[in-house]
């Protein structure tokens, strides 16, 4: 014969990035193996190194990183450990966002703006990766904006699921802080059995960012147990506005559940002072030590990476994680 | 001197494919010169066939199409004038689209879907589009799946100053038909001076396209003039069955104002048979005479497109034409 | 270690749109196995929704369509279910098109006119296709408008076996009906062992697409079985004069021979009106009852197209399908 | 204001490689412009270097090079060329190829083999090329080879005028010397107001390059004048077995007629040694001293590249020069 | 006529994000007008937020930013500034880098790193630029990385103009701090007028970064005036420990001389307590008053930065600005 | 089950051009597999024509090529295999260039030239290679030229280990013939234990290539052995001069080590006439007999090759081949 014949293998390596490497290592553990070692460090004036201490030739590389703050160099090390990956003959690179920055940035609310999240999945695409991996993307559109396949997982029935197990579901109103999520809400109200819902008529003044203007609450809530949903609390304005609002028309109790725990400037202070009786969140961000307060609750979003990531690699179906809830 | 020193010129040119030469025709009224002379048939098979009878060489050519139905006809016409443009020297290629074919396609609703909302963006490219404008996407994420300049217009504007005009705003609601309008309805409120709004809570059946359970109304219509506001009208089944929900909540009047007059199927039957008082549309897409009945209101889109030509051939300014409206 | 080590395999699945699903299904039943589950209908406006019912991650896929009339309509559902099957994790995609649409707009006849066939090969690229597999292209320049692997297959040897066992070849004569096709002539000369050739000497006028002006015979007919070849049959314009020609010309009787059954418009009248004997094509486009008449005979291309799949996905040989008749 | 406005002028460039610099030298005479200096030689190991003697910056630039043998070095150094003219920042940058290299290799003729003429389109465009101006492709499929404008320019009048006015047209016949150029045949006979056409009916062995063996003549020659028309003249093999073919057939007398004079290895021999009577060809290649022999004509291409130049310069019409003869 | 025909303009505006604005308005006051007007601002998670005051359409846009500390947040930002440029239809983007973020990254120098200085290349133009304009990249190589015109622009002239200028050129030596810049010291020596040189023979730990070891010097260095020259001065190690060695083996006196004045970790401080009389730098980065000392000399970059952009705009010549010195 | 599975192999196949089969058999050699017949020859105008003789679909494919002169055809031939096995279906292609044509050409020297080196990465991808293989670019920054992996192998132990065999290292200098390679220089003084080293201080005038002028020695070299080292030997004018310096400085005598022997022009001449006790170079470039001289030393790079493509095959390491050598 005129050629070498071998029977292939494929080989699954686990790398992260230094913005959460404890949810890296919680995957690592479901998954059963070690992350691959890798030296990382900022020089003087802030550029980051990258190196993989062992072979990743050949690899089918799944690569971690939370887009925490500061979130321009989180993105940086990943984009960094991409083309290090492309250039050590990975055979096929999964980026994991379990937080993707500039998600909201998803479109230009006025005229000569940016649309990052569509620069970030082009940033990704150069760098080198094959496909992403994220969770409760602000909205399903940006699966659109990377050129490739986008494993999109939700988080909705890990918190459905909290969350029904502890209310009265008679007494039940899935209520949007805002005009935008109220689609969001009914499906929330679909996963525990049909509760009514409401929204927040707000006006948010576009040139002052991070700050909001609660309204009216729009549906009936009094005597009702309200939870307010959101993909993220990020200064905690809009919630913790809804929260009062709520409380003012009548609700009995309010619950605050959300995918991703941004938790930045003032949120933890508002959450603290509000009325809200639980805040139900995921760590696909890290929250440290200080912002961990009484009635926070953190559901773990590693099982559900793991068992993604398996399914992806073992060629099997990551949309049956989610019969039923999609 | 080794070379040859000409002044610059630019030449702005006008073309249409076949599904709405109408449109084609008022927006080069406004602009007071003809469509560009364009040979364009089927062969038997259904194969297009296309030719320009002027040279277009250098041009900054302007290619519009309503993607109406058969939409993927329309479609590939636009794709094939797009490449001859190319291939013939036009200088720049802005691809407009009135009515943007595969929009509400733009995310994976559930597993094994494509996103043709991005796809069609990527043929338009290929095919050598160096930019595109459109009219009230269906969501303003599909800016960011073209990977290029998109000016986006409003029709809103033209469609509140109608509405605006006829009713009493003091006893106005906007209300949206599902659940993720709702944002969009707060628009409307904003620019009909801060009235009421509502939302139907509905529940769809992601299996069976064109078809919904209209539920409840959220908010408070009872005696209102209603607006049940929408990007399109398709099939009309959305909207009609808010109309009868409203009428049935003691709403006084319902008008339907949309921008995109789809009109399929049973669509005109449905609004004939409605008690909606008036239906107010843009003619971004065609209207055939027998698809208009006594309370249909078309307004035209042509000025509005007319003027964004002019501001981008001359690099003036698109986002001015909105000034407090975006 | 750290990694997951694990054999690899692949996964051959079939796929197909509406176009033509017999051909399909007669495809799948040379395999062995049956088409993947595929939900795809129109919304009422035109446009396509395609989803999987099964997971499609990590197999190799073909995706036949043929490109019959509509075949705008055709074309585009292929581009949508490659979208859907890059975005779905499909490691490989192969478009199969027996009937390339577009195929015969492969140059500029004249200025200011598109390179369709070339744009073709493009929207596929972008949409996902890794390969293209094809019958018979109608020049086999066409290949090298993919950016990638074309497997070009020869519905040829089945032409002229069948051709060849019915005739006296000593009385044979192969004439091109226009001065394009004299190659080919000479291929089916050469496979037939060597039979003389002859071809009609025509002025088509470019203007009027679908008609043309056949003249005279260039060439000895004079009580010879001719048999008429062409890569494919569309109004039968062509074939029919040249039949007539022939008979004039004392041709002792006509076969017509072609790949690709197009019979769009006045093509099947034509030929039941002409006094050919016989006329031979390939299954390569559906054909309709009505469109069945008696001197018509469709020979399979199904094997060949499961052959050449098993090839490809086995990492064998489709040019040894060929051997001695490329 | 917030920006310096200035008026945009454009300006015309020509460049030249070595390989044929005479042939530039007339058209820059043509154009009323010298060709831009540029530094260009090889270095001991033949690698090629180039500088361009003054700013090229912003200029519309033209960069003229005939692939003559050695073919590979000529389009090695027009690739470096461009590669220099787009990081010198021109603004367009547009490849002359009066003779296109590898353009036979169009298609593959048997698998594993490549398709080298699209190969150079691809090279063209990643060095830089904007657009490609070509004279008589081989075929006309090759314009789809370039993702991009291509000008496709006819020497076929230049010829037509030429021989038309030489000849008595009622005595006359144009020959394809092979069964694939029998449609260029036709479209001289059009040109020559409908003289009648004949072919050679050879066999090739497709294992032997630059070999052929002519077969018999199909169609009337007998007492005629007899012009034989190729695309190019290589080894002038297949030309003169068709003169020795028509000249056994009774033809009064044989005019060979082609574009290209690529005059390769045994060629000038031949033809010297052929009963023709006159060799007609245009200088698309450099004819060196010793291959100019008693019966050879020698039109000039460059009027036409000069015009052509000038119309894509000043956004004309290059396909106006060919009303009527495309 | 079936266009409107207009003159072209053509627009300069410059952009600056917020790293080093001083910077920008020296260049902004020597082209004579103001930057473009721009919001910019960081959300609470860190996410940037940019938005153009005015219309930017059609316009030659600059946009500088240096890449000082943090540098991945200032390159971000430069990122999304790209990208709302090109998403407003700026007609050519110039991308100005004083200083180069990740330059020194430019090859693998281990296994299984990245090269960063190509990604950042590539980010770039997948942002949408056009074209880069550099200063004294680290080296030259790092032109070859983008993928389009770089205006490499050199400080050297500025350099040894001022250091020519204080010292007397028979007992200078010029003296490269390790083995990998004795070519720029043998630049330095051609400017002033052949002066000897020498250098440091240095051994580094590849595994820590920014820290040498310094080692001999080869070369003769005793009673001259040396100047050490560098591309940057980052920690300030290696060109202070040159400083020691120098004095040690006898020179008279010390200068050290720099493009880029990184000036991170331990720098001023090394610099202050070293024997080096002089330190010249340029303010291609932003050089804060506590990293000011006394015998600190910054030449501005500005001037060549707008002569530079200047002749970008108006077709000039940037190669004639270092006539004598490249 | 819908489909068929099968488990993966993967196969290695070598494939060589005309440039330099005695290195590929000995590559072959070492792999214990032939290499794939490939039919390869020159048309009469120097067009090559490449066809592999046996299936290549699926294959791991290697294709060696040295850039010897005459080194572009050398380079067109190989990127017309790289088009002929991408379009044959080669799983991957990984390109091996032992020496890298145009390496030397990897900056702008001065204004508008090209950057050769990067164009060639450039048209190797878009002929279609995955990967690169090559041995001492002339710069490391070359790895970031090309858009994918690159193995970058280092011939600096095979030459260290032979001339450290052969000396006494106490005595030795490594001398960089200019200021260029003092950087190398350093890396043999580690490898060798330390020794010293030294350069030549020389005058290029970049007008006139393949010249050189020496100047003085920086350094100490009075009674010591001199390593005189380079990537390659071209028309060793360079290190011949060095030579002449180094012995005039009282050297005691002068070994010349280099990797690439290109040995063009007065190459040999000058070395036979030259005072050096032995050129050690390896065999990255044919060496014809003519060429070889007495005190000459070949070194094969034939192992280092083999063990790489295995490594690169097995998904190996090829970082570990190196270890302590980078």
């Amino acid at each position: 014969m005129n050629e070498i014949r071998l029977a292939s293998e494929k080989s699954l390596r686990l790398f992260t990035g230094r913005a959460y490497p404890e949810l890296a290592d919680e995957v690592a553990y479901e998954l059963g193996i070690p992350i691959t070692p890798t030296s990382a460090y900022d020089f003087a004036n802030g550029e980051i190194f990258i190196r993989f201490e062992e072979s990743v030739r050949g690899s089918d590389a799944f690569v971690l990183q939370s887009h925490s703050a500061p979130v321009n160099k989180q993105i940086m090390e990943q984009l960094i450990m991409v083309d290090a990956l492309k250039r050590a003959s990975a055979k096929r690179i999964t980026v994991i966002l379990p937080f993707y920055g500039y998600a909201r940035q998803d479109k230009k609310h006025r005229g000569r703006e940016p649309i990052s999240a569509r620069l970030m999945a082009d940033l990704f695409k150069t760098a080198g990766a094959d496909r992403l991996m994220c969770v409760d993307l602000h909205t399903s559109q940006i699966q659109g904006f990377f050129d490739g396949p986008v494993d999109h997982l939700f988080a909705l029935p890990l918190l459905t699921n909290y969350v029904g197990s502890k209310v009265d579901r008679k007494n039940l109103v899935i209520v949007s802080p805002d005009s935008g999520r109220v689609r969001v809400a009914e499906r929330w109200s679909e996963l525990l059995g049909g509760c009514s819902i409401a929204f927040i008529h707000k006006t948010r003044d576009p040139k002052v960012p991070n700050e909001a203007t609660v309204g009216k609450v729009v549906g009936d809530v009094k005597g009702m147990t309200c939870v307010v949903i959101d993909d993220m609390i990020d200064t905690a304005g809009t919630v913790t506005k809804a929260v009062d609002a709520l409380i003012e028309e009548g609700a009995k109790d309010v619950i605050i559940a959300a995918t991703h725990a941004v938790l930045s400037g003032p949120a933890v202070d508002r959450l603290k002072k509000s009325r809200v009786s639980e805040v139900v969140v995921t760590n696909t961000l890290p929250i440290s030590e200080e912002n961990r307060f009484d009635n926070l609750t953190v559901l773990s979003i590693a099982p559900l990476l793991a068992r993604a990531i398996k399914e992806v690699f073992e060629d099997g179906s990551v949309t049956s994680l989610f019969d039923g809830h999609s």
